[in-house]
């Protein structure tokens, strides 16, 4: 799995604070990204947040480039609806010798990889030979495993961020979403550390946990 | 295949042009879905259409449930992000003998369907050997192939559905969501059938075509 | 102000629990309504909320017809972007002599409400005046005051009725769009109770106040 | 009116065609912006947008602050939903002194003007005066004019802004948020100009116009 925020709003966390400015001060339009100390910055999205007034970190977006992620987790990414995707597809694109996802827990067993691989193989095979039947790749593809590697780029806004990571951080998410999401927020922590000091699953975003009988016990439950 | 349309906002007709009336009469809103005949209800509604003015025909909300198509095209159909879904979960429910959709050109290639219906056991047998050696059904899904057959429900509006239409009852839709739009549009035509009667591809609901090269003929390009 | 609900997804909560039992049971989607005792969906519909796993509940659907609402409300009504608008318009609609909304505060000073009620006069006789002049009405209406009244259709699903109220049932919302609120919250009560039996400000949905220094003191800050 | 583009996706068209090349190219997502031509960037792009495969554009945001429109139009410009906004408030914000858009059919008919000024500073005396009997900024801001001036900054995507140019720059779009969207048009050719190239009215974006009888004549009626 390979992740990389290839673009972002410049100065995301600035240009947040003075949409948040905006709304409770009466400074003009024009200079709104001006007389605006790092100190002041910091304190308006420290209060946004701990307030949940979430609204003006919509204007900052960040895009990833991603890679290596099975089609199981990029169906569940794109549930994710208020974001962008431009995602490789499997009609248009030669999957011959497509490269496959390992499930930490079959990679971890001799004989269920084994055969986990061999069916792999066997699915390329498959592939292969309709193809050479004059199937064409939108229905060759119908063969393809959900472990078939995917490539993808997306765009969500910082609202939306918080959200995808307060679902899919948690322990209770699919193991693949879920280090897919934490390597996002790693990459973001880097461009935007006060923005996204927060985010995380609602045990680190909120102090609370509500998934009941079946939470982790990481904080105790609300 | 099998699509049913098991919801839809009573009277959706008459509710959109409400809605309609409500922007341009001094009307009150108590009143609004009263003293309004069939024939007025229809002569708001062509002109909204005609004119493109689309927004209140969002008040008309449809539930679909749907059955027996490919994880290939849920994928599809779910990157539609006005609209709401609810699928079947490969993660919770287990898929030991999983249905699956054979597209047409294969299922009339005898050669094909051989190969492809014994790539389909294999990977049955693959997945309970999975099972059987401990694997989580959420890690066994991996070597499920896009051709398994998924269920879900879905909700649209009105105008969201429109759009729907437009992309994926073109020829160059891919054949099985094409199918799956075609069916939704007969349904929504029977319980709505002026909202929807100029519904479909641009080709039908704008007399257009902007396929270039790769338009299928069927009216000239623009 | 007046709340009318005028149409809604018929059996709302039937609904919303078949979609959710969509995604955990092995049911078709045919059947999906049926074979579904009242206490089954009752249960289903509490486990969802509980969890916070809101996504089903977008399937219900509620249209409101409102109208002697100020058009101070309305642009904060407005702002909640998951839902759809019909709303009243003062580009085609003459408004000569405009109703208004008089603040409880305003109302219950007899100074205040003199120097307002004359004010509003005042307007009126400038918008008919202009009007004489030949300015169009889309220019006459700037003079046309916030307290101005409007009416409005709006269709918001239950999900996204669930953040309003979260958000504007709260004592520190305005009090126009909280009473505003608190009305659309007792209409979907009456066909959907268990739905909507925990929805409300942060306080009653969650048991938590995040509002600070400004809480309303009603339960302990979290 | 003043409109700035305070932010944006840096080097937007590259942004954009990257994601589009992924879709349709075996290109790893590690190097997506490298290797690619200026001429291939363009290329990309002219032909998006010439078939109407408008997903990809969402990738690039545009982040605008806007001062000195009215409240008429900024609740217009609010009803887009694609879109995040920030806006100066009324409830917290003193406008003791506020200023105020003229209509220009108003400010250039003497009579009308003289009459539209004296309402404004009648308006701006109620309101002080209101103040001093205590009544709070929320419940004085009702007798304001939908003319009072207003700031707020807003951030759309390509797409989004595409619709909104189509919407609001037809000269039946009303004269001020037809001039703001002329406006915000002119700000982001400047860094994107082939991806806006195209934008404005279907008549200029589509070579189609809708408006029917109400058309303006620039190009013939579809």
């Amino acid at each position: 799995m390979d992740v990389k925020l290839i673009s972002f709003t410049p100065d995301p966390e600035r240009t947040v604070a003075a949409a948040a400015r905006m709304c409770y001060s009466p400074v003009g339009a024009k200079r709104i990204l001006e007389d605006f100390s790092d100190k002041e910055v910091e304190d308006f999205l420290r209060k946004l947040v701990a307030m949940g007034h979430m609204s003006p970190i919509e204007h900052a977006s960040f895009t990833f480039a991603i890679s290596g992620i099975s089609r199981s987790s990029s169906h569940q990414l794109v549930r994710h609806r208020i974001a962008s995707y431009s995602q490789k597809s499997q009609r248009y694109i030669k999957e011959e010798d497509f490269d496959y996802v390992i499930p930490p827990f079959i990679n971890n067993n001799p004989e269920a990889k084994e055969i986990y691989e061999k069916e792999m193989d066997n699915i390329r095979n498959t592939y292969k030979n309709l193809i050479k039947l004059g199937v064409h790749r939108e229905d060759a593809r119908f063969v393809l495993p959900n472990a078939c590697e995917t490539s993808l780029i997306c765009t969500f806004n910082a609202r939306s961020l918080h959200n995808f990571f307060k679902l899919r951080c948690c322990t209770r998410a699919q193991w693949e979403i879920r280090k897919l999401a934490d390597k996002m927020l790693e990459e973001v922590k880097k461009v935007a550390p006060i923005l996204f000091e927060k985010a995380g699953p609602p045990c680190i975003s909120e102090g609370i946990c509500r998934e009941g009988a079946m939470s982790c016990g990481r904080i105790k439950n609300h």
